[in-house]
């Protein structure tokens, strides 16, 4: 029942069997306990019952309510509340002034009527898919009740919010895949969506050519409940027949370094959705090689994050976490001549992946390549930069685009979490969405 | 005659006066007179021959023609013109591939049936206001006949292929002034609207921040027309009362080093619209010295012109013009991380300034300080960059609020021209130009 999606849950209120009170109660108790260490780093006890409350009277005054009214969600530190400073899970920010508004996406959750329990722990400024935070702990993922493993990054504990019950959703953000990243690693579903849909006002700056406002569910249409409070404009989502749909699998990059389990996972889903008539076809997409060359002189979140932090490194750089400190570093020294012309180069390379697109309906290839490590196995740097660099990989592909992506859990029963990554172009989110529908349904039967 | 508006040249053709291809002809023997000399980079007499043709034909058979058609055009040489390699006043680009498609705003001029006659010179890549160019020469400013006087730039060649009669609208570009700032020397009207109203699509660019596709013509209607063509948008324009009109005269920066000549008209401007019953209120505007600093880490064009020439610059800065090549080596040395901040701090900039004008029809200055410099007096490269600076100084305020700005003509008869600048912000271009219309009628009667 902890993992009930948003539309089971509603019903369940609505035949009486438990109310929202009782629900965001659950939710705020469970996140006092062993299990949600480090998953928040602030609790809004109050408001969430209130919120909880006012839905279970509107109902029972006969009000339909929408979606996500008097629903435990999460926000991530990131997101401005007012009358508070925004932390973006660092120590750097304290005392610096209070927001003066609420996050965009924040403010819309409350408007639909949203029970917002807590802020979310996450990795540093959103600086890294690992998920590891050396300033308030690193939540453990839930998913392996024996080994304590990373919930991937930068959304750490919106995952864990979503994964244990205690949220219906978590708000995150998805600049190089750190709403895909842990939606995978924890078994949930992530919804990247195009960078345009949600206005990223209030939402604390890493790199504003990719930061996406984004959340992970526990379903694709959980995801697009969350789309349709907080983006500008509606999707108007058809569920697509996996007959005759045209899926790529790109062979290039993607599927390097890749380890058994998550093949194995791949490679059950792909004959799942061949079986079921979908065409898969395994192109090349040399595009994808790219990529790094076109970051070479030092890529768009470094040198865009320098911008943000330059005053903040040059007071405080001893209460930064030194990996953060170190890619800011590697930003500053990046001529501006050479950030423009990563701009033309990614806007030409942009173009030339959508063309070599054009006439598939998604882009199939594992969210992650591997499965979540071990925390004490990312002790030295090199280890954890390592794991850093595999697990941003992919997802950071669909982020360079300005794409849009599902993550989809493609594990079996008592396996680690595995995603599936179904990707699109610009814009392309309501197909995608029609697509990854009917991706989600197949996996399950 | 030859300084007769769209509307005054249509009438005359329709009464049979003149005809279409008649006007096209004397402008291209124009185009091959003295006082033309170094006005065009090149022409196109048979398209410009066939368009006015189709049009008189057009005409004769009954069809009301759109506001341009058949009439003499000039295109600045930085547009693209298919099958041509776009030079920008250059000799750098020679050799470079061929465009392969009309820029748009060309292409928009085309759809409407203009003649288009030539192309026009410009200060190389459009990186001056003053229109020296050394690879082409510089044509030489109408307006007197003794001494001979830089036209302004970099968009020099169109003003001067309009105030001679050779066309009636020059469509050129405005980064920084290129624009105004010839049309206030030569005595013409110039429009530079908001930046998004024109797609900058076939421009050659020079700084993306700030490139502007506009015209200058002998009108404010005639500026309007053709924004009708080349807009995306049309304009709902209204001419609007002067009496009760609220105008602000900012005090600060824009009087610095005016030549008695500009303010003494500039100051009967004012006389004749305080008369008119406008309500003319000096402000401080203190923002505008604040523009210098954000810019001193290098500034947006020579930041961003740094990025589309570094190639060239390397293998052949020889060709380059010294001047130019001084810039674009300046912005090479910027750090993104200063770049970003630069964006940021005129974002912050551009809201406190639209806060300060709300309550105001237009912002009125002198266009630039002084009046055109004679050639000569501009030899050295210290003469050279104080008359630049003193020419931009104005002009280039309006393009880092991201706003839009009419020049218009306010000298007596006989007096080198002077133009007096209506500005307002972002996207108010229908409102300004209702007030352009007033001023301007104000100022003829």
């Amino acid at each position: 029942m902890k993992n009930a999606t948003i539309s089971v849950l509603r019903e369940r209120i609505a035949r009486g069997e438990t109310s929202h009170e009782a629900w965001v109660a659950q939710a705020l108790e469970g996140a006092s306990s062993d299990a949600a260490k480090h998953v928040f780093t602030r609790l809004y006890g109050d408001a969430a019952l209130a919120a909880a409350r006012h839905a279970d009277a509107s109902q029972r005054a006969g009000v339909v309510l929408p979606a996500l009214s008097g629903l435990p969600v999460t926000i991530k530190d990131l997101y401005d509340v007012a009358g508070e400073t925004t932390m973006a899970g660092s120590v750097v920010c304290d005392g610096e002034p209070a927001a003066t508004a609420d996050a965009v996406a924040v403010a819309r959750l409350r408007t639909v009527g949203a029970a917002i329990v807590g802020k979310t722990n996450m990795t540093e400024f959103a600086f890294s898919g690992v998920g590891i935070n050396p300033h308030h702990g690193t939540p453990r993922n839930p998913a392996d009740a024996a080994v304590a493993r990373i919930p991937g990054g930068s959304s750490s504990g919106a995952a864990v919010s979503v994964a244990l019950g205690l949220a219906v959703a978590g708000l995150g953000s998805d600049t190089g895949g750190s709403i895909r990243i842990p939606a995978a690693l924890c078994g949930l579903v992530g919804f990247k969506s195009t960078q345009s849909r949600v206005p990223l006002t209030g939402a604390f700056e890493l790199a504003r050519s990719l930061d996406t406002v984004c959340a992970m569910t526990r379903s694709v249409a959980d995801c697009l409940l969350v789309d349709a409070a907080i983006a500008d404009t509606p999707l108007a989502v058809r569920r697509r027949p996996l007959q005759g749909m045209r899926l790529a699998v790109p062979r290039t990059l993607m599927f390097d370094g890749i380890e058994p389990a998550v093949a194995q996972a791949f490679d059950r889903a792909l004959g799942v959705l061949s079986a079921a008539g979908a065409i898969v076809v395994d192109i090349s997409l040399a595009e994808l090689a790219e990529i790094s060359q076109i970051n070479a002189p030092g890529g768009f979140s470094p040198v865009e994050a320098s911008a943000v932090h330059r005053a903040r490194i040059g007071a405080q750089r001893a209460r930064f976490d030194p990996r953060v400190a170190a890619r800011i570093d590697l930003g500053m020294s990046v001529s501006a001549t050479d950030y423009i012309v990563m701009q033309d180069r990614r806007r030409d390379w942009i173009g030339r992946v959508e063309g070599a697109l054009e006439g598939f309906d998604a882009l199939l290839c594992p969210t992650v390549p591997i499965v979540a490590p071990a925390i004490d196995a990312l002790v030295t740097d090199e280890a954890f930069f390592k794991a850093n660099g595999l697990l941003l990989r992919n997802t950071f592909a669909i982020n360079f685009l300005d794409g849009c992506a599902f993550s989809l859990p493609c594990q079996r029963e008592g396996e680690l979490p595995v995603g599936l990554m179904l990707s699109s172009v610009r814009g392309d989110d309501a197909r995608l969405a029609g697509v990854a529908l009917a991706v989600e349904s197949a996996l399950a039967g």
